[in-house]
């Protein structure tokens, strides 16, 4: 953030009053921009105990698979926004079923929740978010193409309670290096 | 959002390509500026059965009463987020217990995350956010004085699920009005 959104001046970073810490702010029209972390929601989508993955067809990680999950949008629900995105990314209307999966990402301003989710339609297909959307068993699943940290985190968790057949919520955080672009 | 906060020319309202939503988009650098939900974390603070509330030193319901909580920041979990709130309205350190009430507030785009927390030390006091500190009972607690609809939520959940000493995680969809500042 260089400029105000507010009055279009440039900002500078500075401790507001009755603040600890540094923020962007506008000398100009004493306006104070916050930035927080952003919310990713989506589904771990499972059909006869496989899991539907999609390909991605975009940036970051072209090629790499994943499942569906993308930023909450404001005036959704975190289930809302889950349903949403697995529709935009697989093309079917998944059942939702609990929330299942938290991942913290401090280091790149980012809370993942992930609802488990039931395939019950065969019409899921390539969007213009996938180059592909396919049903994996356990073994099946690509292991060293997975697009992000926490797919293969969420996706070990979710096998492994399926042996149990007992899917209590996780929290975990998730390390990893701040992006240049951060 | 009225001016780009990259290059500082004024934003215009268009849905980008391959998007399907308004966004602000800046004709003259092409940035595209995203507006998502908030997380907002806290705590509901047990000391023998009894909650620790907070009467607000700060706009807006100054002089009513809420659990400790407030927005997460860029590099914080949510559970660090929620006891740096703690302590920040109550001047105690609590022990974090586990997440236990998610509430959408989709009208005002926010994402509440509220932990179980156990008040361990009696250095709990008024700080420069809070009026006053102060353990409340059930009957005690001020119903009628409550700062924000989450928290008769979180509390009536707290004391109903205090007489089965089971504490599931609730996630609730709060309804309310539009603020006219949104």
């Amino acid at each position: 953030m260089k400029y105000c959104s507010n009055c279009g001046e440039t900002v500078e970073k500075r401790i507001p009053e009755d603040d600890n810490r540094l923020r962007h702010y506008c000398t100009s029209c004493e306006s104070i921009h916050y930035l927080n972390p952003k919310i990713i929601v989506g589904t771990v989508p499972i059909k006869n105990g496989k899991v539907l993955l999609c390909k991605r067809a975009i940036p970051p990680r072209y090629g790499l698979w994943t499942i569906p999950a993308g930023f909450l949008e404001n005036g959704e629900t975190i289930e809302q926004g889950a349903f949403r995105e697995t529709e935009e990314e697989t093309a079917t209307q998944v059942e939702m079923d609990k929330l299942y999966a938290i991942f913290n990402i401090p280091q790149i301003h980012q809370v993942y929740m992930l609802h488990l989710a039931r395939v019950t339609n065969d019409d899921f297909k390539e969007t213009t978010e996938s180059l592909e959307v396919k049903l994996f068993s356990e073994e099946d699943v690509p292991w060293e193409e997975l697009a992000f940290p926490f797919v293969p985190a969420v996706l070990k968790s979710y096998f492994k309670d399926a042996r149990n057949n007992d899917f209590p919520l996780t929290i975990e955080t998730i390390e990893r290096p701040k992006s240049p672009k951060n």
